[in-house]
């Protein structure tokens, strides 16, 4: 990944038009991009990015996302140090020992170092919630039935998707964080949320120093099994 | 929602071609399609779908989905008969209550008790699992950290919304449910799933009866806040 010394940061109108992209290319070249510049991102193309968040699938149409968008570098600052703390202790304590032997894993925990490092620096922060209460049957901290579990956080990772696909179309650089909400008390303070708004990860977007590309994945075949669970029908039989 | 009485099938190559639509074109368009008819889908066009959703990030990249896609009709009427199980309890005490009251819910429901009264019929039947046992860390029946839980489920969601969106481009008639997993012992015995691995959500994939089309969705700006939730700065002043 070069270190560009400057952002290309394309007009509003360039940015948004970009979202034509062809599915399948913005699908096959998704990526965590962590390092970005500082230079803002234009509200214009942060609300267009909720926008297509917003038409994601939710459990019964329910619509009960909350996006706050956190622009300000103190509030920024805040979250950021949350995340310090958390990732600092998982880096000594385990991930460190990972990265010790897998090299994809050591490039990936720099990346994350890097935004660590510099998160009151990243333009936006995108901080996807779910407004889900007691009376809606979310009783907090008791677990709900499989399948509520299953609807709860699927009301909202379709939409956070939608997000991460659309910053890709335009060029934008994004990731999905969730370390930075580790205490969930904290980070309801920090961002003001009342107890029936949970925050559930944070996007946090800027203009790319790296660049987008195809990702590597386990061929299909290996985690595609037809009927029941083993019969690995469509293996790769070269592979 | 017309009831077509043949299913407009494309060729494999069609369909598959139909994956370069505007990313934007399919966000704003994807809806649940529920009504769909009984002739195949090519394998090639569900494995296809399958890649696609496996460019979805994961938790540190853990890329722990397996995909069971449920062609054989005894072990789809199998699934069906537990989805109804719980369809007509929830139809019986809440839902016909709600819909009695909201138009669009009662549309919902029509749409819903015709999936179920049909699921065997269904060509397609993808149940989208995450593999995640002990080891890494998740206690059947123990609650999570915050954390640690939204993790797990960021790692699967966002391929389920992938594949929906794969299903929209090339025409495919697709949902997401929930219901047919309410007993999660029985649906690990049915797709002999070993204990590591819990199934999340099905997505039944057909020709369509009904039409994709615009979706309607509460203004952005009613659910987007600055820096702190509450402050709502791009209401729509008008709305």
């Amino acid at each position: 990944m070069s270190d560009t010394p400057v952002a290309v940061v394309p007009s509003t109108e360039e940015a948004l038009a970009r979202l034509d992209m062809p599915l399948v290319d913005a699908m096959m070249t998704q990526r965590a991009i962590r390092r970005v510049h500082p230079d803002p991102v234009d509200d214009a193309i942060v609300l267009k990015l909720l926008e297509l968040a917003q038409r994601a699938p939710t459990g019964q149409n329910g619509q009960q996302w909350e996006f706050v968008v956190v622009q300000d570098r103190a509030a920024k600052a805040r979250l950021g140090r949350s995340y310090r703390r958390i990732w600092n202790l998982y880096w000594r304590t385990v991930y460190r020992h990972v990265a010790a032997k897998d090299p994809a894993k050591a490039r990936m925990a720099k990346a994350v170092q890097w935004q660590v490092d510099h998160f009151e620096e990243i333009p936006v922060l995108v901080v996807a919630c779910i407004r889900l209460g007691v009376r809606e049957g979310r009783v907090p901290l008791v677990r709900m039935p499989h399948i509520a579990e299953s609807g709860y956080w699927g009301s909202i990772y379709p939409a956070v998707q939608n997000l991460l696909l659309g910053a890709r179309a335009m060029g934008l650089g994004a990731s999905l964080v969730t370390m930075p909400l580790w205490n969930l008390t904290a980070a309801r303070r920090m961002l003001e949320l009342p107890v029936d708004v949970t925050p559930v990860c944070v996007v946090p977007l800027g203009w790319p120093k790296g660049r987008y590309g195809p990702s590597a994945r386990i061929p299909v075949g290996d985690v595609t099994h037809r009927d029941a669970y083993g019969n690995r029908y469509w293996l790769d039989p070269g592979g």
